[in-house]
């Protein structure tokens, strides 16, 4: 089935011949049938069991004018992502994202508040325009734009204005996201709500003066988070491609509050807001080979790591999915 | 008392007028008595039950020209370090950064192994001269430099070479450390059993070009491990103090097989190892809001942390202890 199929769409494209390689990529979620040029096809995996409300049925032709099908050329160009990203390796990634998080956050804990180093004004950095530890994100990112860390479609830069450029060999990053992710950056809102609302319900007040430490330490926390939020891009990308036709008449009249209602699922986010609680209590918990006294605080109290996520993680990852799905069909 | 100490020391010193000042924190854990110009001192606490050999009795010109009074002098100069490092706040310490350890190496598992990044022949940054984690610690450290991480004797370079002055204003660290620590850098051989000999333990084999991000962790890793075993420069110092006696003579004779004896402890180090086993299992166990499922592997093997700390960790910062006690009298 699947050669003469591969061969009936290659002759039938007519110079998109490429196209027909892509179905071995596309049939993992989508059942094809080609009846002359037309082709039927309704959705059979692909991590939902959700078909299609209607199957695609169109000319090739039609299809080519579609966002079907240039979804289909498109991931000829990144097979290897299409395999491997499903919802579920996206669903395991932001789990373990989780941990990267609270991990970092206990670390940062550590440390008290040190106000000094976030202060614009302190000038701890003679002639450096701004605070220690923006002075510190920025020559770091510059480090880490040389070995190629933003080439990923994961990363994001906080200064991403005159970065240089990687050194090293370019990597074949899975992407499988449209072109319209790479204007999407919200470390600003991040860094904004890192530093004045999240730092200080997870550090002591005070200073010690440790600022290189605690400046790399926040870094790894603003990556994390960072990392976190704009994954919102791949969860869009795979719900859209699951429910294109839920999506698209939203899209079309750009309906941001639409869209933010589609994404929306409650019982889903509460379930997120006590996994993280659950796990800040076990990663935060003081480990000794007595047996512990009750009452022991955590080193980091849960309901700021729930309250993390309700008011500032999956608020911006839905944030970053509405403007996602904004500009997917342009 | 205190006062009549303070004025008969003031007086009897004849222009050691400054070490008068000290005895309010030798008095913690030295009985001081003084006698014209004879001191007599007994220990009482200071984090150990035991008492001196012998009291000091001695004048206070023979005290100056021994290690005693001059501590006592230097101890002046770090007030505030002597008055917050007890063996009980360095333990507690020690304690902290396992778990930091332990976080760090968690992270670096989710990475594969990426041998390319550390193939010093791979080239991949092009006209320098040795690996990209390689490339990546310098540059990092050279930011770290300038934020003033190295002024803290707690925190050692890798690459200590061609470093970047701080730029950040002076911060008074507590040190109470003789100046030989500052001769004493085990990063090389940290560096060596890290990449060579641990990694390959806690990272699966391959490669997944994320090599920004994983040498990042990497150097997370490398910093607390090496904070970790450079603290034995503050663990001999204070056993020294504690209790001169038992030390000296090793040192005089620079006996380091004795020394090496005099600073072991197996049930310690038997409960410290079995200690970090438990954190790894605790803090690397996989949590969800469902029961786990029987027989799920944590993320890292806590019998890898246990032998992390009896290879390398215990017998590197053992040998630090040595090197500082060796020349701790000069």
């Amino acid at each position: 089935m699947m050669d003469g199929l591969t061969l009936d769409l290659d002759q039938a494209t007519n110079g998109w011949g490429n196209v027909c390689h892509c179905w071995t990529i596309l049939i993992t979620r989508l059942e094809i049938q080609v009846k002359s040029t037309n082709l039927y096809a309704t959705q059979t995996g692909y991590g939902s069991s959700h078909p299609f409300p209607v199957p695609v049925i169109c000319s090739l032709t039609e299809a080519k004018n579609r966002s079907l099908l240039s979804d289909v050329y498109r991931r000829k160009m990144v097979k290897e992502a299409s395999e491997t990203m499903t919802l579920e390796t996206v669903r395991n990634s932001l789990n373990e994202q989780e941990n990267t998080i609270i991990y970092s956050l206990i670390d940062r804990a550590n440390y008290p508040l040190n106000p000094k180093m976030y202060d614009e004004s302190a000038s701890l950095i003679p002639g450096f325009d701004g605070s220690l530890v923006k002075f510190m994100v920025m020559e770091t990112e510059a480090v880490h734009a040389k070995c190629g860390r933003y080439e990923n479609p994961e990363e994001l830069p906080f200064f991403p204005g005159n970065l240089p450029s990687s050194l090293v060999p370019s990597q074949e990053y899975p992407n499988i996201l449209h072109l319209t992710a790479s204007s999407i950056n919200m470390n600003e809102s991040i860094w904004d709500f890192y530093f004045q609302k999240l730092l200080p319900l997870i550090s002591a007040p005070g200073e010690d003066g440790n600022y290189a430490k605690c400046a790399a330490s926040d870094l790894n926390c603003l990556q994390a988070l960072s990392r976190r939020i704009h994954y919102g891009k791949f969860v869009a990308e795979i719900k859209f491609i699951e429910t294109p036709r839920d999506y698209e008449p939203e899209i079309r009249s750009q309906n941001s509050s639409s869209l933010m209602k589609l994404l929306t699922f409650e019982d889903v986010e509460e379930t997120v807001k006590r996994r993280v609680e659950k796990k800040a209590a076990v990663y935060g918990q003081r480990v000794s080979l007595v047996e512990a006294e009750p009452g022991q605080k955590p080193k980091i109290d849960p309901a700021v790591i729930s309250r993390l996520y309700d008011e500032w993680v999956m608020p911006l990852t839905k944030k970053v999915e509405v403007e996602y799905l904004l500009g997917r069909l342009d």
